[in-house]
């Protein structure tokens, strides 16, 4: 099946040099912008991309949202089928890219847009046509969790933290939208498309690593405690689903703890398989190209398709949620809440909270800081 | 797909339920021992069976290799898809059976038979298709990882460990497939079937978890490490692989490590990809269930074989895998190694190897367990 890649960068190009290799898989044109075609393979317009002859499928590499989405469309509307490592392009579009193929009876997959190479979407795909999937999540950010296992395992501080990952080139440079937990929060509502066919768009909370500091390294791990930061999704009654990010404290023996620089964890519960986690590289040219080529294996074997007909855009409901949460506050601020235990320290306390919903929380956090508050909080789990 | 069930046992009947709820598939005939027909459905011929109309497919759970492999040909031979669970029967005709359905067209796949519900052989033969695999492996067996965890975290003594197994039934009355690591050495093969097209029925070894004793565990804990059982295969130069199980003595970081109960752990590096594990549950009826569930999705989506057309038997060449070994043995008998490091205490002796092949380990421990030495050997990783 001759593929097109749209973008040569770091994905595109792994992509464009796996096609070579893959059975079954012949490398198409190539879009580049203009003045990059240095070779006759590289093209500078969507049209001469999908007018060569024989290319059956586009691989999308460039990110954003447009001109992907329109180049998407094009695709489509072509008779190609489409396959993205792109989860803000499927975030703001997926729905109606997975319409908009089916009418055409190509496909559309995107398992590289939700933790890289780790082939989770792509099994939640599957298991969702025979079991009911109880939850899913996991940590789907490699630079947030290279960051805190630097804090954690090699004690260094928040901010050598970052600039270690900026070298390495896993965090960009205004990393705001990785430390912020957003980034995972787009992962985990393709996940929630995926797994319940909602892709929420509306209540969503993320809670980053920002707020979490050397000292508060100090106390969790006096605590046995291990930091990270985990994107959490189900059902809840009423047609909705709760999806929200924030870090959580883990104890030694949780698979999570394992996952090490900027590994990818991701999990999902099915009411049959019972709990299934899959951890591996989620994000760099050689994983997301792999989780491409895995794709069009699929569309090349029949699989079309990892978003039912009937999915829909919804809204999250982050009250239904609940649970304990560590609190880490000035003093003079904890009187919002209804604590199960307390310890103070120079003005600094610790609390642990009787559970409340994850809605609470974070909106607790928000007032509080407006009022200046230094908070760090995090779920408990167990 | 209307599906027959060969089997009416934990797994088939749980098959059987599964069937009514997934997309695309349908509940076929089920083949039970004579007296059981209880029901319409239930036939107590294999022939009654492929001769319903409308079966397309066939999901073998009766384990054994007969009358199972006769019954498989038979269902491929009348042009059925067969799906199984039986690590047994793919082990020792597993490459007649891959040929036979290529021959008539219909798919043959066996996900289930290693890892049980994890979903690890569906995972890597998709990416054989466009990876290299540089290795593969993992805990492959419940029992013993359950006996081993509860001898590492509840201090349980052996005996008590494997009872407790035996009363949750997770271990056979005769539990000596499981405790040797020759279940783990059955499915670690079919692995390297998919990755390598290569299933070893020679040269390989399995060393198990019987002489691991409580004051083993006070040893290795000492050294904060932590036993697993594992399985571990990779493709050697000459067109061979090694293929072997043991202990394997691990840092607290290891994912391994995290595995605790019953769970599996199969994990699989790819060039490109990198390092990919997946932990789920190994055994148990729904698990089981899912994972052929999910083969018979894969079949109704196009995608028919994980072995490939020119997969082949083979020996394993265990002399190409060396690294070094904690062993535990009489200070009488340290003579024979190479060591790095050494202890001894109370005429016990603690030794680390200088690195040294799988196939000498294993086949020094045999000849020194025969001149009457108890010894205890296991891996050390990294």
């Amino acid at each position: 099946m001759k593929t097109a890649v749209l973008g040569f960068g770091t994905v595109g190009a792994g992509i464009y040099e796996m096609l070579s290799q893959a059975k079954g898989l012949e490398q198409g044109p190539v879009l580049v912008r203009p003045g990059k075609d240095d070779a006759p393979f590289k093209k500078t317009s969507i049209e001469a991309v999908l007018s060569e002859p024989g290319v059956e499928a586009v691989a999308e590499a460039m990110g954003g949202i447009e001109p992907a989405f329109s180049y998407a469309m094009a695709a489509i509307k072509a008779g190609k089928h489409f396959v993205t490592s792109n989860k803000a392009l499927v975030a703001a579009h997926g729905i109606e890219l997975s319409a908009a193929a089916r009418e055409m009876g190509v496909g559309f997959l995107f398992s590289a847009a939700c933790g890289g190479g780790v082939p989770f979407l792509h099994n939640l795909s599957i298991a969702v046509e025979s079991d009911d999937i109880v939850s899913l999540g996991g940590i789907l950010n490699g630079t947030t969790n290279y960051m805190l296992d630097a804090m954690q395992r090699r004690a260094l501080s928040y901010g050598e933290a970052l600039k270690d990952a900026q070298k390495l080139g896993y965090a960009e440079a205004d990393p705001s939208a990785d430390v912020s937990g957003l980034d995972a929060l787009r992962k985990i509502v393709l996940g929630s498309a995926v797994a319940y066919g909602i892709l929420p768009t509306e209540g969503l909370y993320n809670e980053g690593i920002e707020h979490f500091t050397d000292e508060d390294v100090k106390r969790i791990q006096a605590r046995g405690l291990t930091c990270r930061l985990v994107a959490k999704c189900a059902a809840v009654p009423g047609g909705k689903v709760y999806a929200y990010v924030e870090p959580v404290l883990l104890k030694a023996s949780a698979a999570e703890c394992s996952v090490l620089d900027n590994y990818n964890l991701a999990r999902y519960e099915g009411k049959c398989s019972g709990p299934m986690v899959f951890i591996g590289q989620g994000a760099g040219r050689w994983p997301t190209a792999s989780a491409v080529l895995r794709d069009l294996d699929c569309l090349l074997k029949g699989r079309l398709y990892m978003l039912a007909s009937d999915c829909r855009e919804g809204s999250a409901d982050n009250e239904a949620c609940r649970h304990s949460y560590y609190v880490r506050l000035p003093g003079s601020f904890t009187g919002c809440f209804e604590v199960k235990s307390y310890s103070e320290s120079d003005g600094v306390a610790e609390l642990i909270t009787k559970p409340m919903s994850v809605k609470s929380m974070h909106e607790l956090a928000t007032r509080l800081r407006a009022e200046g508050a230094d908070i760090f909080f995090a779920e408990l789990e167990g």
